[in-house]
């Protein structure tokens, strides 16, 4: 019998206590061991609610209980959760969390100090909701030098996206709904500005390389700027847009992008829709592999962080050490990454665009008044320049 | 330093020397252990290669060898891979293998033997090659119930169907074009007839559900009787045909096939082409979740191996525990098993069909002299003395 302690009784601390309770038998018939609750932390009651047997609103309840051998830290935001963290750490207690915010802001601290105590600080249901993707990182591809992470990180804009895309509505006619449907936040800005994304692909980043990504240093752009008519060209091409959180590595130098790239039918992230979630790896063994489930929701979120107690249950009085070092992992500018780029122009004077951006290929009579193209190879800072050269742009979407 | 072993110098035993070799930085740097391969066992040799340092064609050396902790089983078939594996985890060196055929069949022995000498018996390159899903099963979703698998788990068969699908061509032409590309062996018979698909499904039923499904009990079809006018069908469906190994735990039953399925463009597996592969899970908690990658291939397959190795490297002494009993599985007969059905007729008596088959969805015109329909949902048991009744079937493929 392993007993457990649960920090906050909101949507996913709910779903871990539910998750623990509804899946006692598969649990125990699994890894051998009974998982108990014993402490659910809130300052609110729950009236009718069997967490009322073991809520409590006092932290040191838990941290003076030797019993309490692992707390799962689904509170969210950095204050009080840090402290909560580090004291539960120092108790020697594990501690896992779905909290990214903090994981992406003191994640290799509180690494530190977990392996300083003989425990554990892990954190799969920060990036990906239900699917796992820390623990291979981890684990199964611990043999692999990764070159490339592409991931739909975020839900709500990848619902937006494809809604967009399969009726044909507005950017803002989409949100909402997604609101109303509360897939959408009523302050949406951290997802559909890419922030949420960002903080994911900066988590996940590090933990490729095992040095720290500040995310500050990651360029980010959100989608609010993708229209019908984008979604028009797509059509055109065989494409559809998504929003990337990007990362790789390429001679010797690191990358790190958000932003809506036009995808192919040829990437496999290309059919990930609605509120799903996908990461695609490439590996320099294994080649590219996909992980794809729900990015959120109360019961997945809860199922991975209840996966991670079963990993620290197996491993009392252990350390499972997760390479993620303090040291900055130095970010190049995105001026020097190379790409093709789609572009819509004012106007459809080919030979005109031909001159200033070299061969590339025109999609024209999708909109009046303007036609799109995509370029050869050319880096960030080179687009950048013919764009201005131009002077005719209305937008610009990456290739991927 | 950890010192390893590696049984046979085929494909992906070489694979494993090189993955090792090309990757010892990362690897020293993620888990903080250098790996080195001490021994390769070949009775061949293989000049100007640099494994040439470290072969022997004596297992003894290797097993009378305290320094070797760790055994890559790469030989395949069961003998004397069995005999092999059986001592080197009774000297208390774990296993790490490929080899699905042993798995499969002698999975839970080897296991109990691992387990007893405090020591492990680790094949996640055993089904899906370069896809991480054996680890997952057992760590990320070992607080799931398991609801279902489907997976696409054979390479040469979905390279086949796509090709059919993507060009037109016969089975048999594309089957040719496979073998001339090394896609497909000589005698492909155990790819196309489905038995390897069945292999694989049996390992991950067995994982998913903790008793030993024998591979006999599964209902398996290969490919061989997909035709061109089954792709024009699914074509003006929006769907597509895929080879499925499928399991799954309806009230308290469980059932298993292999068989060509209709998957519509909904299905995250519908996407899956050419020689990938992909498992999707259905988890009582987490829903949906696929895995996505190289099903096959030397380096893919390899670094699975070393993926394994790793992880024993990490627990020298100690046994990591998989859950796989010896009891059987008992797998209920297919007859009970309820879905709906892709029917081709003679002629196009709609009358005379839904007299038959009840309310069906009609698609006419495909091919000549002949109709198809989608039937609703009824028993394989049912849906046989209904085709029987009819006495005008041409084929059917189980809808997904």
């Amino acid at each position: 019998m392993v007993k457990i302690a649960i920090l906050g009784y909101g949507t996913v601390g709910s779903g871990v206590f539910e998750v623990v309770r509804r899946n006692r038998n598969a649990i125990t018939n699994k890894i051998g061991e009974e998982i108990e609750v014993k402490y659910v932390l809130d300052l609110k009651t729950f009236e009718d609610d069997p967490v009322m047997e073991v809520l409590t609103s006092n932290y040191d309840d838990i941290i003076n209980d030797d019993e309490v051998k692992i707390v799962c830290e689904t509170m969210g935001g950095v204050k009080p959760a840090y402290e909560f963290t580090k004291r539960a750490l120092e108790s020697g207690k594990s501690v896992c969390t779905s909290n990214k915010e903090l994981v992406e802001k003191h994640g290799p601290k509180l690494l530190k100090i977990a392996k300083a105590n003989n425990c554990s600080y892990l954190f799969e249901a920060s990036v990906g909701g239900g699917i796992p993707i820390i623990r291979p990182l981890r684990t199964s591809l611990a043999q692999e030098e990764i070159l490339s992470i592409t991931g739909i990180l975020n839900g709500t804009t990848n619902y937006i996206l494809t809604k967009m895309e399969t009726e044909g509505l507005a950017f803002e006619d989409v949100l909402k709904r997604a609101q109303e449907k509360g897939y959408a936040e009523r302050n949406p800005d951290a997802d559909i500005l890419g922030f949420d994304a960002c903080r994911k692909i900066a988590i996940l980043t590090s933990l490729a390389y095992g040095k720290n990504v500040d995310y500050a240093d990651i360029l980010t752009e959100g989608i609010t700027a993708v229209t019908g008519t984008d979604f028009a060209y797509a059509k055109k091409m065989g494409a559809t847009i998504k929003l990337f959180a990007k990362s790789l590595k390429k001679d010797g130098k690191y990358y790190a992008l958000v932003a809506p790239f036009m995808v192919t039918s040829e990437n496999p992230l290309y059919a990930v829709n609605g509120v799903f979630n996908a990461i695609l790896l490439n590996c320099n063994m294994g080649g590219e592999t996909m992980y794809y489930g729900k990015g959120a929701g109360k019961l997945a979120t809860a199922s991975a962080v209840v996966a991670d107690v079963l990993d620290c249950a197996k491993h009392i009085g252990k350390n499972l050490d997760t390479k993620w070092d303090e040291e900055k992992l130095e970010i190049s500018p995105v001026d020097s990454a190379v790409r093709r780029f789609f572009v819509r122009v004012l106007g459809n004077d080919l030979a005109g665009i031909q001159k200033i951006f070299g061969e590339v290929e025109l999609y024209d009579g999708v909109a009046e008044g303007e036609c799109g193209f995509v370029t050869g190879e050319m880096s960030e800072a080179e687009y950048r320049q013919r764009a201005a050269e131009a002077g005719n742009v209305i937008t610009m979407i990456r290739m991927d």
